[in-house]
């Protein structure tokens, strides 16, 4: 299996995605495609002693920056990392394509060169969210900030294949993110889009999850436009930080809270793996014909190792195939209805 | 000054409105007229020794439950605490409303019975955060569950007499929730709201703000449709929950955990009580001809102490009236623009 990796993409670039690269082929034995910079990047791999086996470059010169226009740079940076990277995934040049770029940009670019499966008109961005009891899989999260109904009970079910294929949970509880549990809440998107869900076959819907409950890991897949998920993403990780940051600071005052700091480092350990996002790899594109993942811009080695053990997930079950088999049935579904009330 | 009371609403009623009404009249020497069952508010008062100096009673036959359709209950249950108190308020037989019961029937009684400032269609309901630097004014966090740009703007001004009159703070940074620092940011509506608060005289606009950077405290009014709002302050408590709940798992799982807890005690004690709304009183509903708080459902007597304190800042600082002022001057500025505009 050959995994694309853009090597120039998000803050620790070129260095964490190579040793991220190096750590992903000696524990999964997967192939890797790295584009970039190509003397940079084997001038920075022997600075740090990372080995290159069952890693190829191929050389891109350009590369899109956060502050590029995505549409523009998608049309205008032919030799770009991204460019590059998606359109070798089309023309069979690799299995998937891991990023921690600008996300517009791949999106934009996962759109016009990937294209979409039947039935998607834009890909929605999927994130696994921290959670008491289990992670989430929130969707969308930023890449189509208002949604029809349509869209958020197409996220349901490809949501519900993610799970299934990727986190293997067999039977993913799907909510709607929504602002009280009654099906009467919300605004009118939101009210037809609990009506479509309720309907919508091969899927386990729950209803409404309120975003207090949300952080409980309830849901196996919370539903929403991508405008609530940027803000439910964004704030979970606003507010870890902050109370993480206070707690710290106590631990920090004195003689008292170093020695307390110490009798528990155990168990914080555990609450901040438990809490970070780097554990459950990058965010994919779901939507997308084939495999694309998102990695954070701020990814260390780890996160980058982990967003290739999820593309190859991705590819070792088929998503994207199972994907369009689930959609098709939601389609199909969706056409008998119309045709019986055409009838009536 | 004379605070009405709503004897009956809340988890905790009628104790907590009792004795938090008795700690109120002895802490800042208002009187208080308790709205509800008499004979059950006396007895209650009895059993726990609860002195009822100051505290005057109205009895009312009816209650309003959390289940009661809103705008029904307000039309059918004329003896409701909710509805006799919305009356007294409007006819002069008290200088503000404090109730823990049903948001929805308090947001539709104060529309109907108390009505808006002119150029308000319906309250918006702003409520005190707890945040890392200082505490916040979240508005609209659930009464207009969709909002129109202009809507956003008078949040903006409301906000900002709020946070001086009743917080103190001279000059309140006023900011917009959005899932981008940058101006061409967000929703339709949203990219339009921007422009209205950038010209919106009287209010210092710092521009969005990032649900990642809201638990700063960065901003001190954050302006933002009900549901986003919602979501935001939901969201905040949900995580904060879980965390603190995390760590205590992590304080009792063993002897080592029990000695650190000792150890940092006081440390988390601040941080728990800064992060404590009951600190904060109540969410007032802003725009309302006279003051109204709904506290909290779950208000024990430190949050109805402090939601009756609250109300008599309300009061005193004659809030009601600056904001009309401030409304009015935006409605002259927003004609100012038309006919300038219609002149061209």
């Amino acid at each position: 299996m050959k995994i694309l990796l853009d090597m120039m993409g998000g803050d620790n670039a070129p260095l964490a995605p190579l040793a991220g690269a190096a750590a992903a082929v000696k524990a999964y034995g997967v192939q890797v495609v790295g584009l970039g910079d190509e003397a940079l990047l084997k001038k920075t791999a022997a600075e740090h002693d990372i080995p290159l086996d069952g890693i190829e470059f191929v050389n891109c010169t350009e590369t899109i920056d956060m502050c590029d226009e995505p549409a523009l740079a998608i049309r205008r940076k032919k030799d770009s990392t991204i460019v590059v990277g998606l359109n070798m995934l089309k023309d069979g040049g690799g299995d998937a394509f891991v990023s921690a770029g600008s996300t517009g940009a791949l999106h934009v670019g996962t759109s016009l060169l990937v294209r979409t499966l039947a039935g998607v008109k834009r890909p929605a961005l999927a994130t696994v969210v921290p959670a008491k009891k289990h992670p989430y899989l929130l969707m969308d999260c930023g890449a189509n900030v208002e949604c029809r109904p349509e869209m958020l009970a197409a996220f349901g079910v490809m949501g519900t294949c993610y799970m299934q294929q990727v986190m293997h949970i067999e039977s993913p509880a799907v909510a709607l993110a929504n602002n009280g549990a009654e099906e009467s809440k919300g605004t009118p998107m939101l009210k037809e889009a609990h009506q479509l869900l309720k309907k919508t076959p091969g899927i386990r819907f729950t209803g409404n999850i309120e975003p207090r409950d949300v952080p409980n890991g309830d849901a196996d897949v919370v539903v929403c436009d991508g405008f609530t998920g940027n803000v439910i993403l964004k704030l979970s990780e606003g507010m870890a930080k902050m109370l993480l940051g206070m707690l710290k600071e106590i631990f920090l005052a004195n003689l008292g809270g170093k020695m307390a700091y110490l009798l528990v480092k155990k168990g914080l350990g555990g609450l901040k793996k438990q809490m970070d996002a780097d554990e459950y790899g990058g965010a994919p594109l779901l939507g997308a014909k084939q495999p694309v993942i998102k990695a954070h811009g701020s990814s260390k080695p780890k996160a980058i190792q982990n967003a290739i053990r999820q593309a190859k997930l991705c590819v070792d079950n088929d998503l994207c195939g199972k994907m369009q088999q689930a959609l098709d049935t939601l389609e199909a579904e969706r056409e008998k209805t119309a045709s019986q009330s055409d009838a009536q």
